[in-house]
């Protein structure tokens, strides 16, 4: 099972990718961090956001997207950016009928380190730890990433068994916008 | 000048387009409100949003696209869907070359009713007089985003003369952009 996890952001999103077998072990397929330069204009900061997503989806084809969980009460500063990020991480993975499931911070921290109340520190070494990660410097988005991948891994996805238990009409609907989306 | 409005939202979303002439005249184009089924997932919502937005923009071909700014201080309970539609809403306008403009709920009602604390009814009440609009109820959304199109044809676009303000290699990227878009 490949899975993308996306930390969302503007300024830094972290997309890593992992493969994940049934015994629980999770490879490193790859990891970035995409940046879009303070000084665009936020329309085009999203879509060259969208541009380096899309391109990362086409090219390693996961078969779940774990997004986390975005809270307004959080970074009022960051929020809309963050909230826009994670928008453009929907709409890519949907238009491709790709289930999308959404993981709370603590989620994660306890899902990787055993404890909700990680920090950042311990989630990126335990990342480094279950990947054999190579010996070098990752920025907390490109682990915090990964950490959600694995997340969704163990976890199991919700949005799988929801996409089983869509309606035959939403079935339909969810096909045409594929196909559509093909065509184009 | 072709504008369309945009008064962004997940449940609601008001899509207007105007007809401005230089003379400070307005006529309506085209009105909506794209609304998605809060019985789909976040991601299908917002794919569905994207579809309908994308259909407009291509069938009535609006110059400038004027957007409502969003904070994240109100409505935290409605902000985060807030946010994604207008990202949504970017992105469209970004990967066809559109400038996108963002006016604030005071200066839109300054603007329409030269109050900028006017209610909505006031606004409503001011839009359907500019634009002679036929005796029918619309909803709020509908108005509203008609009222950011009038906003941005009278206050003038500062998209615009950012648009004209990119360096070389900012519009080099917006059109490689656009003529990737194209060979999609």
């Amino acid at each position: 099972m490949r899975i993308l996890g996306v930390d969302p952001g503007l300024t830094r999103c972290g997309v890593g990718v992992i493969e994940a077998s049934a015994d629980r072990t999770v490879k490193l397929v790859t990891v970035q961090v995409i940046q879009t330069s303070t000084s665009l204009e936020l329309p085009d900061r999203l879509l060259a956001l969208r541009s380096e997503l899309a391109a990362v989806i086409e090219e390693y084809a996961p078969e779940r997207i774990a997004v986390e969980r975005v809270f307004a009460q959080h970074n009022l500063r960051t929020v809309m950016g963050t909230a826009q990020a994670s928008g453009i991480a929907f709409v890519e993975a949907a238009s491709r009928g790709i289930p999308v499931d959404l993981h709370t911070p603590s989620e994660v921290k306890a899902a990787v380190t055993g404890s909700g109340r990680a920090n950042k520190v311990q989630v990126a070494s335990m990342v480094s730890r279950l990947l054999s990660l190579p010996d070098e410097k990752y920025l907390p988005d490109a682990t915090d990433a990964l950490a959600l991948a694995i997340c969704n891994a163990w976890r199991g996805s919700s949005a799988t068994s929801q996409a089983q238990a869509l309606t035959p009409a939403q079935r339909r609907w969810r096909e045409a916008e594929r196909q559509a989306k093909k065509r184009q």
